[in-house]
């Protein structure tokens, strides 16, 4: 996603009496003794470590717990200033709060104050879960394509897993946007009665044609880098040249194309008149496209990308209704809250509409808002204040 | 652009009545004696060759010309059966009549019975008309990134040398889609008193914020191939991989979401169950554009590809206003037809009304409809009896 807003974020310091404060990376390690996890695509996978992060005190009845799920290169950093050793190492910025902390803080939408956060990486990513950068114990080297295939069942179990270790029964209110989302959606049809509340953000049931599309392309340049070396590149140099291109090529579908017009337009960058060159940088659309492939190349592990670009491809909710949305929808047992924006073309509204639709017609409780905006599929993170107004009162309710 | 339609189209081999028959290319050369042809980047360029070809009679008074102008990575073989020692090299077929066969010919709506129907290949291209490809004189090798920069006014300025030296002095009509409505527009605002009658398909003063964006993806995939070699790869293995994801890039582009979601919604290739593979292809969607970037390669030159979407990105009509479409729009003299596709996403049909009303707005003459289809920007070529009743009546009058 990319950070960039209608309007300059209010950053409430460690100090503010808003902020969680100062966080640190958790661990949590599950089959490192005896069976492996057995993945939903046929692999299995032993130890599985998650990194997660809580915020807030849980409750003596254990009641007020709620999961927030990151997005295809999100983390488990969500709020607050981190001062984890591994920081660093995942990117994390000291002059930062975490990717979600305008909405999780004490008197902030998912009230700290009140609820028990909780956000956890997803198996397959390159923020501290278990993923091809981690070390196969077979081998001592890193899995790279080896690491098994995973899927958002997958997420769904193990997050399920971790609310096991801390002693969750059932989840206020689980919260997502985008992969995030169908990770969310994916919990409350696996163990509906796990979940109370389900909140999702620019996101529906499964991926249209299109989305599949610019996935394909993305790990068609990253697989055709040539240092992509069939995954095996943790020893050399890593296909940077190619994730660019695929983070390039995602941020397209993240911006609208109205609000690229706003953004850059055809203005030329630092110069009135071209250069006429052919692969250098003329627009300004070309400058923000490049910095941008740049940025996420230090942060984001090529792998990772691939994995987790696949899971998103996988996703069909419809599954649990053997291919008919309607009756996987009537699983549910989640109050619900489908938040589309207008100009999201990634998730579109009519696609989130399918899931909010079926769920209708199975006669489950949904609430359903499209947001006008022009922020396109990013706006889920931009429109802060329209999102932390829903949020707030589905939670309150 | 794709090929696939709503359904199977009219192939009129070369001995029927209505096919234009057996062709051949044909090449006039420019500037190969004295001045280099001065080219509007500042770069100059010696000798120019232009591959074009015919179709019908030019009349005695010259009057019924009409010049047809292809799309990105279209060639000058627009109708009948190839016959040129040349053929092969450009990729054309023995089983295919030319890309807009459909609509060329005794009797079609660019009826050569009447009208004298010329189709040159743009300069830059690798079919046939001076490019990158080309040995530089100076050198004797192939130019490679030392072709100079061309844009949209130079193939309007070439392509009234080619009038020139056919002998004709004004157009009946110039008529392009998509990259070749651009230059369509470029000669009506060049040249207006040499252009009686333009028509543009699926184009627009300039393309959008998110136009650059694929663009600029496109070539970073080219230029980020090991085989690029700064585009001097010409001895040896060329970058075939970057050129196959641009491709499929552009293809998704070209289809609407729904036509993609129509054609091959989610549907799994060849199976029931997915194979899980992370590179491999999965889905329907994901084989076809694979094809496509298969298939494209080897008939097209990366540096070509460079230089072409380039030349996209750098068109902007309203230069000829100072900035403004409409005192632009005020220089043509032609009678203008502009046509949109609903759901072409590439040009959208705001971004086409843009020049509409800028025409309107200085009172000239223009016809504006937009077609209802659900093909995307490849509509200009699938929705073939639509296009046809339009182009029809709009030249008959």
């Amino acid at each position: 996603m990319s950070v960039d807003g209608p309007s300059a974020k209010p950053v409430h310091r460690p100090d503010h009496p808003q902020s969680v404060g100062y966080t640190r990376a958790k661990r949590a390690v599950f089959f490192d003794q005896g069976q492996p996890l057995a993945l939903e695509a046929g692999g299995r996978l032993s130890p599985v470590e998650i990194e997660y992060e809580t915020y807030g005190r849980l409750s003596p009845s254990k009641d007020n717990a709620i999961l927030i799920c990151h997005a295809l290169t999100g983390d488990a950093h969500a709020a607050g200033w981190d001062q984890s050793p591994e920081g660093p190492l995942r990117g994390y910025r000291k002059d930062k709060p975490g990717w979600w902390d305008e909405v999780i803080g004490p008197g902030k939408p998912v009230d700290t104050r009140r609820f028990f956060v909780i956000c956890a990486n997803v198996l397959g990513s390159c923020y501290g879960s278990t993923g091809p950068m981690s070390l196969n114990p077979a081998t001592g080297r890193p899995y790279g394509l080896s690491f098994p295939v995973v899927t958002v069942g997958d997420w769904a179990k193990t997050s399920f897993l971790l609310l096991d270790r801390l002693g969750i029964d059932s989840l206020y209110a689980v919260v997502g946007g985008s992969m995030g989302g169908q990770q969310a959606l994916e919990m409350a049809l696996d163990w509906p009665d796990r979940v109370r509340r389900l909140i999702i953000l620019s996101a529906a049931g499964r991926i249209t044609a299109q989305g599949l599309s610019f996935n394909s392309v993305a790990r068609h340049s990253i697989a055709g880098d040539p240092n992509f070396n069939g995954g095996d590149y943790y020893g050399g140099p890593p296909p940077l040249k190619g994730l660019a291109a695929a983070r390039m090529l995602a941020h397209i579908t993240y911006l609208s194309e109205e609000s690229m017009g706003c953004k850059f337009g055809r203005r030329l960058q630092d110069k009135n008149t071209p250069d006429f060159t052919l692969t250098g940088v003329e627009f300004e659309v070309e400058s923000y496209l490049k910095h941008q492939g740049e940025s996420f190349v230090r942060r984001y592990d090529a792998n990772s990308y691939l994995y987790i670009t696949r899971a998103m491809d996988y996703y069909d909710a419809a599954v649990w209704g053997e291919g008919d949305m309607v009756k996987a929808a009537s699983r549910i047992l989640a109050r619900t809250l489908v938040v589309s924006f207008s100009s999201d073309w990634l998730f579109p509204p009519e696609l989130c509409r399918e899931l909010v639709a079926a769920m209708c017609r199975s006669g489950r409780p949904v609430t359903y808002v499209d947001v006008p905006s022009r922020y396109g599929h990013d706006a889920f993170l931009v429109e802060t204040e329209t999102v932390s107004r829903l949020l707030d009162s589905f939670l309150k309710n």
